[in-house]
């Protein structure tokens, strides 16, 4: 401990400076005109490897974006673990809501303030400079493998394929990841489950041009009432989703389970204060903790249609738009729940229009057992940093990718979070406190250390 | 009618050169960057005006757009007719759908393409050809008033201040309108009813920031799945408006009147091929001829919210926002209904959210007698030109101004419009045909003549 927090008092201000670096790339990977921006990404994570200490490191690329692959192997009959993180982010939009430009990180108030700041580039960061700690205090007691992509936050639609083209290169013996969050700053917690997802586009076709609204209006089906309709038929009173066979794959939670995820500490009254909403909502019988945990869950993401301007435009609008999205859980498979929605979307639509629906990224759910040596691990390893046993926690997130590593490598992930609530992931003024950050370098090494000696 | 068709004939190109300069003004009320381009249109009008023969043109300021106003006073004692348009026209998003640039109007196939091509610069510049016509072939049998305004396609909301100012000046036997469409080029029809309108922004906040759809998803509401069904809940399964109170002031039309009604030609076939539609809409037990004419309508005019962007985003956002419309009937009071729903919509919006309702405009519906002196002078005129006696026709569309007119200045407007549906006014590529352009003069001194006769 002593060894660890000497270098990374030594060399606190190296270790942001390269973070910033990355930060200031604005690697968005929904956006096409963000393309070059991800090779710039991914050379700066192959440089970062190799000063920190990998003997190799290369960039792959796909059919998509470029996946950075970087590994130190000391010694074959040692365990080897494989830290996945990526190098992609969310867009900015509404980016008038951002206080600071979100690709020109600042120190403010104790935190990192930036795109990326906490998801991935910062949580991603910290295992770069713990590997690279490992290494130049000799105290690596694991073979490390690195792999970064660059299209997390589209659903990593070519990453599984790379992994399958080179499981031999990935053998590992756990997957590390921190892309997650723990319950509060003086509550660490390890995500013991996350969420699949399903999203789709939908388009309502009403008449095929825009038609005055008063001509017309009262005869002519408008989209975006019709649009409303269908989507408030997705969900009914009590919270449940509609959609036949929705539910069939759902492995309810035994009593006991629930009663054990119930202890995991929950404010009603600060959780509501922080997002500033009077009531929570959600599917009856459950708690808030539960909807988001073990629950599916239906949200509009975004919607569009007609005239949104500036005044009053009196129109009856040709088309109306919206994209959708399903949480899932573990056993429920997006594909097949895709096709679902697809079906009953495009089956309850009056004839009055047309509606097509696209899918446009999914993923499965994900469970981690809490009695395997590297969850042990981790548990000691946040235990040693922060004085505190972590709490298992499901989290309502999705990893898509982490059950396609289960899958095609054969490895379990850890998720050894210490994203904050309040970091804003995915939101304007997205930040990361300099506290976890730093804690972060200190756990993980701690971890190599642990899981070498479970290992055993 | 021979002097009318020589000078048409003689006078044509310049006519529609006129018209051009008019149309190449992108006089858009509802946007505030184009207030410039508000006075050059008033500016063009008083010129144009003074040319055709005015005694005198001015433009008076209003708090908002101007008005131009000009008059030719032949002899007190005869009657006025009172000629209102307007000079405003509305936005031309969505601005890829046009074929030409909307403020460079061209003709092609036999019709004049540009936004206002129809409404209203092109039937308004009908007004002005038709008194230069009678000014310079000396047949003017009435005092001729103008008053253009720039302020009706956002609900005209300082013209009727304006009228009351100068009620003197305006004072008139008749106001003569042309703002609406024929039912088709070979079935003439003077619009005999309006409908009203009350218009609204509302805006949903959820959370007050955006948040991440997995973490919060299922438990924190989701503003855009509450306004998609708020704004469901608005209309019943029969198609019936389901605000409390909304339908207490509509007066039901007598049987014997919805027959004379229902003798107007529909092909329902032909309606929808037109717009593209499978199937029509609209409410229980009255016909699409109905539903837009005699019967409240309610329809979304925009909406929007969370990510509209390429890809997926997955974001709980915190805000959507739409706009609503309902077309009134006459005997409908768009202040009272614009209170109704504000206080509805307010009302059932769960405590999960906060909702906000703003009224942009309205205006009351209007019914014109058809045994009135200047309704008979219209049918006569339109009967010359076009050999059928038109149609009287109750139109779905709304001009606010109209039952403004009979309030402040106690005088009925007769609508003699010449647009057809497939102008499509308000959306891309409006057009007006040429054909329309110059039957409209042509009818409009014919108009005088019997007014002249039939007031004595």
């Amino acid at each position: 401990m002593e060894t660890i927090n000497k270098y990374i008092e030594e060399n606190k201000d190296r270790f942001l400076e390269d973070l910033f670096g990355l930060l200031r790339i604005p690697s968005i990977s929904s956006l096409a005109e963000h393309k070059p921006d991800m090779h710039k990404a991914a050379e700066y994570w192959k440089e970062t490897l190799l000063k920190a200490g990998a003997d190799k490191a290369e960039i792959f690329e796909t059919k998509g974006n470029p996946v950075t692959y970087g590994e130190k192997i000391i010694d074959p009959s040692l365990p080897t673990v494989l830290v996945y993180s990526h190098m992609d982010v969310m867009p900015v939009d509404p980016i008038e809501k951002w206080n600071t430009n979100p690709f020109e990180p600042e120190v403010r108030d104790g935190k990192i303030w930036a795109r990326g700041a906490d998801d991935d580039k910062g949580q991603g960061m910290m295992h770069a400079k713990a590997f690279e700690l490992m290494v130049k205090t000799n105290t690596l007691p694991c073979n490390v493998k690195f792999m970064i992509e660059g299209e997390e936050e589209i659903g990593s639609p070519n990453l599984g394929k790379w992994c399958e083209e080179n499981v031999d290169m990935l053998k590992a013996d756990v997957i590390l990841v921190s892309d997650t969050s723990m319950i509060a700053a003086d509550i660490p917690s390890i995500t013991t489950g996350l969420r699949g997802l399903a999203y789709w586009q939908v388009e309502v076709t009403g008449p095929s041009r825009d038609l005055h609204s008063g001509i017309f209006g009262g005869t002519v089906a408008n989209p975006i009432n019709v649009l409303c309709s269908m989507i408030d038929k997705m969900v009914d009173g009590k919270g449940k989703i509609t959609i036949p066979g929705f539910y069939d794959d759902v492995m309810e939670v035994s009593a006991e389970e629930r009663e054990l995820l119930g202890r995991a500490p929950f404010n009603e009254a600060e959780y509501k204060k922080a997002i500033e909403v009077e009531e929570l909502t959600g599917e009856k019988g459950f708690t808030p903790n539960e909807r988001t945990g073990i629950r599916p869950s239906f949200d509009v993401c975004g919607i569009w249609g007609g005239y949104t301007g500036e005044g009053a435009k009196t129109v009856l609008p040709s088309k109306a738009f919206a994209k959708i999205s399903t949480r899932l859980v573990p056993n429920q498979d997006h594909i097949k729940i895709a096709e679902l929605f697809k079906n009953h979307f495009e089956s309850i639509a009056p004839k009055s229009v047309k509606v097509e629906v696209s899918s446009l990224h999914g993923g499965q759910g994900y469970v981690c057992p809490i009695d395997i040596p590297a969850y042990q691990a981790a548990e000691k390893a946040y235990n040693d940093v922060y004085g505190k046993r972590p709490v298992p926690f499901r989290s309502g997130g999705s990893i898509p990718i982490i059950s396609t590593f289960e899958e095609v490598l054969g490895v379990k992930s850890v998720l050894m979070g210490f994203g904050l609530e309040s970091d804003a992931i995915h939101s304007p003024n997205e930040n990361y406190p300099l506290e976890q950050f730093f804690s972060g370098i200190k756990t993980i090494p701690l971890f190599y250390k642990y899981f070498a000696e479970l290992s055993k």
